[in-house]
């Protein structure tokens, strides 16, 4: 049975005070539009907006939105995953919208949001949306810019902004967690023994394209988007090799740019598919750096998935992929892992946040991704505005709110201690197997099935 | 009836001296041509070539013209009204010809001919033409460029020239003369109640671009044309979203650049539907600049109108549009102003020059259009060489010209006094209601249709 | 008869020792890969990828790749014929490959293959393969930058090593040779009087662009593919014109970069069809630049050939041109010289490598061709590893090779000189006439047709 867990979480709780604007809604002065017609140019031979360009137009909007918060040139850190719901045609709009959710020290998270517009039928629908990290670049003398703080001003923006850090967290055990996972789950079965194999080999490509000025900001910094665009030309390259069809591209998992790259790069390209599963496939891409002389520098390593549609869009059966001895093992090996990850995530987004689904299938593997729904499922709740004050005593408030067949309780409590020890106390020291437990310090909730009709009282 | 005023207008004429060259076709030193095929990546998904795409090589190409003259960096000031008499389609031929008419202190004037080429009939066919007005950048020392004068070498020259300080003079009270215009208009009619209205506030567009070495020359000031094609292409976004259809950009309206716009701006463009009329929408869009830091600086703002063709390539009737109260509302009253100008003048450019319409329907909105008509046809009809010296008294000559049921004067006196005093009374103190005025200082010279066989004699 | 002339020639030979590494393939370093999908925004109106496009790819790749040797920025100094076998499709993938064959003082020569990948087939084919010259550019200082020797490692970059230095030679005398050829050609037939003739003067272009930073290397000269693509442009609209349909471009005979370019250049482009035949025609094209002040440069000129393809593949048949007296009369005889060199060229690349025909049909025209076949065959010959040894006698060695119906003989011997008096025997001094000569210096080899049951001793 998939509803199996039921996780009772204790938190505190900080109250946070926003000049609260009823009914106006805010314009965050980071937020940053562009409108593009879909045109030739842009299009691959399927007549498709290619989702490089794609990539370039929301790397390239993002970036506009940090430097508007940080009033200095930023670039592109990381991007967590995407997962692309719809292809776009030529002769269509795409309207990308993108704002600074919360500023770190010398980071930022920026939200993109992308979608499209057919002008024949005036119907718009999402094509996808993406957190972006970027940083701000030092000054000439040298110095960090410091970021000042976003202050969230309507309930979404709120939403948006505890969540950001809470993003945050996971992006930084992201390595960790990846790394886990996939220690996990090297004994998988899924080598398809079948005679429709392709060694891998035959799809590897190797690339490479010279960084000029138009690629980069203010002539210096590689647009991260650009250097996306490049990678997804090879994976597309090498995708098609396996298909003998024009793939689609689906997914690509978060990556981090681990350097810059700059005017004058040479980046050198490199893709293989990793693993070829019944319906999509996936496909590694490396980027190097390199000038004329020095060695290469590692910038980017990604995992993109693609599916082949038939005429009807729905995916074709791929042939299986032979890997090569060692190092294709592995990687064959890790996109097996690495599936299992996009499948449980995918179920949890699917999830429409308003149904705040109480709990998901738990499984040692998935807790992170468990606990991180949790949390957000918290913060919505938390940012209602129908509680209901039940009780007061010695400062210390109870809130119920009670929804269709749900109870939920709140706690707060208003804390006079000097700022250094109240963020003493909120300093993040989760290990990856408890990672529930830093969750108690930001609510003090319990949220349980009324239909179970029990209840909890002690916080 | 439309041809109901006759102005008779008395000019003085300075004559120029020009090295006549019987039968030889000089070639204009600042000429510069180009030629492009329309590739599917100069195209919309019409596979017609992208007018913002032809606004760069237009402007492109006017700049190398003005810059051969001026022997250093120029930008473009502004361009007068443009009319798109064809689209081109993908594998047709662009032929662009520009070469500057004259130049003044520090400006010039750049006609610029754009003709199509299908090279599967040989056919050619003239797509519009345009004047630009460019300016020379001060050197590195701060020091401004004084271009030096153009000669005209043939009679064409002769009359672009002499129709090029005109044009000028056009441009320089274009602005009061519009605004004028506006504020007699606004009382009109032109609303409709029918049910078929769409809320302007829905063809709003934003959009952001930011300025790359390509988009400038010398990497340094961005192309005049690159921020057209911009502008072009939010415009036709917000115009797309009233007709649910694809749009043919028909008109520019003259515009001007009101400031530098360099590499590492950020553009804010913004675009929407002031107006819909039967057959045609007015699209106004707005250009601003900003660097990571300090206010936005207003680069531009254009006019522009659009039609949508049917499978015949007639008009479609378009959808009435709702305006916004208060500023929505006074951009929708100015459309329809500015919509009777572009009559007008479409009217007056409709004529063939060579048939030199005598006068054409008065009316006080129409005066300076009205002038600048009759002021053109005066110095073609000047520039003709077949005058015939009638009499000579006191070194005032009279010439009379013949022509069909035409009879034509001209008196010219040269007056000798020194240059400042001349070029003191030749000074030019127009105002809007008495634009006819000025004109006194060039010609003397009075035009009568024979037919009505009036006689004039006084000059 | 063909095979008319044997060709017994006697050569010195100087043993290379190479480190011989048995089985192994080894990766030259200086190899560089690119691949492309070619997307619509590569293509012309036929779907198919444009030339220029193909060039400024085959340019770029060959330059990362000359720089890769050289460690510092290098440009174009000149491409040998090429002649495209197929045209590429809209969703084909492209695949370059060059690598440096051997390097000279300042100069290199770069080997470039084009493949062409069908995704839906599996199927690939070669497009086309080009020699480039690259040059050092010097250093801030003013310094030349020499580069270091190629050591080539397997049997086919020896041979390519051997070759590189007679293509070198070949490269060298190419303009005496072209003019040489031309000056015998200037009495022949070729004027078709018939009535479908075109004034050559309805196919002049002329066109200009301006450099951006994009277009250059490290923002300051022209990538030569670059202005090989804006010359391509210009050539189609010309050859368009003659024939009133879309021409497809076959070859492009050899030509030199004559002087650098530089971003902020105007480059200014001529193009004219200088002969047509029945199934193909030259256009000839030339690239001037100047800058804003300053008289034009002569960059580069190129003679290029095209074709009309009919929907089966089959060319078809053009109008004949009526050249302009004088000049074009003259570029008129000179086409059809070059045709002559092009055809013959054509029979000595289409007999395949491994056939290493033994003599081609002699004609006082082709010559340097024979001469420069023969060469290579006996360089191919050399450097295989199946050579008996069949007698030594005072450090002389004779080598005998059978295969087949061919009995080959080699004479080596070391001669112990100082470096200085070797090279001095070494140094070329071939006339045109007297091409065969220069070669004795390099092999001491006779190879006959042993069906002619005749047998050589003497060397």
């Amino acid at each position: 049975e998939r509803w199996h867990r039921l996780e009772s979480v204790t938190h505190g709780w900080i109250r946070v005070c926003l000049p609260h604007r009823a009914g106006e809604e805010m314009i965050n002065a980071t937020e940053v539009k562009m409108s593009q017609i879909v045109m030739p140019c842009h299009s691959n031979h399927r007549q498709e907006l290619s989702v490089g360009q794609l990539l370039k137009w929301m790397d390239s909007t993002a970036c506009l939105s940090a430097e508007r918060h940080a009033g200095s040139p930023c670039v592109t850190a990381s991007m967590d995953d995407i997962h692309f719901e719809h292809t776009i045609s030529v002769g269509q709009v795409v309207n990308i919208k993108a704002k600074v959710n919360r500023a770190f020290n010398t980071s930022m998270e920026v939200g993109i949001q992308v979608s499209c517009e057919d002008l024949f039928s005036d119907r718009h629908w999402r094509v996808c949306h993406a957190y972006a990290t970027f940083v701000t670049q030092r000054t000439n003398t040298g110095q960090k810019v410091i970021l000042k703080p976003i202050i969230p001003h309507t309930q979404k923006e709120q939403v948006e902004y505890s969540l950001a850090a809470e993003r945050r967290r996971v992006r930084m055990v992201h390595d960790d967690i990846i790394k886990d996972l996939l220690s996990h789950g090297s004994d998988q079965q899924g080598r398809c023994d079948g005679n429709r194999q392709l060694a891998a080999e035959k799809t590897r490509v190797e690339s490479v394209e010279l960084v000029l000025p138009p690629h980069a900001n203010h002539q210096v910094n590689t647009f991260g988007g650009q250097i996306m665009a490049w990678m997804v030309n090879v994976a597309m390259i090498a995708a098609s090799r396996l298909c003998q069809a024009h793939p689609t591209l689906r997914t690509i998992d978060m990556f981090t740019f681990r350097g810059p790259s700059q005017v004058g790069d040479r980046l050198l390209l490199r893709a293989i598919v990793n693993n070829a599963f019944k319906n999509s496939m996936e496909v590694g891409v490396r980027a190097e750096a390199y000038q004329e002389e020095g060695s290469n520098r590692h910038i980017n390593s990604a995992f993109m998935t693609f599916e082949v549609l038939d005429n009807h869009g729905k995916p074709c059966t791929l042939p299986r992929i032979r890997p090569e001895p060692l190092e294709g093992e592995r990687r064959f090996q890790e996109a097996i892992a690495r599936k299992k990850i996009r499948l449980d995530r995918k179920y949890i987004i699917s999830c429409k946040q308003s149904d705040i689904p109480l709990s998901v299938p738990w499984d040692p593997t998935n807790q992170v991704y468990l606990s991180y729904n949790n949390v957000s499922a918290l913060k919505m709740l938390a940012a209602r505005n129908c509680w209901r004050l039940s009780s007061e005593k010695d400062k210390v408030h109870l809130y119920t709110l009670e929804q269709k067949s749900m109870l939920s309780f709140r706690v707060q409590a208003e804390v006079h201690v000097p700022a250094d020890r109240a963020f003493g106390l909120l300093i993040y020291k989760s290990t990856i197997s408890k990672l529930t437990a830093h969750l108690n310090f930001y609510n003090v909730m319990t949220r349980f099935r009324a239909s179970q009709k029990s209840l909890l009282a002690q916080c």
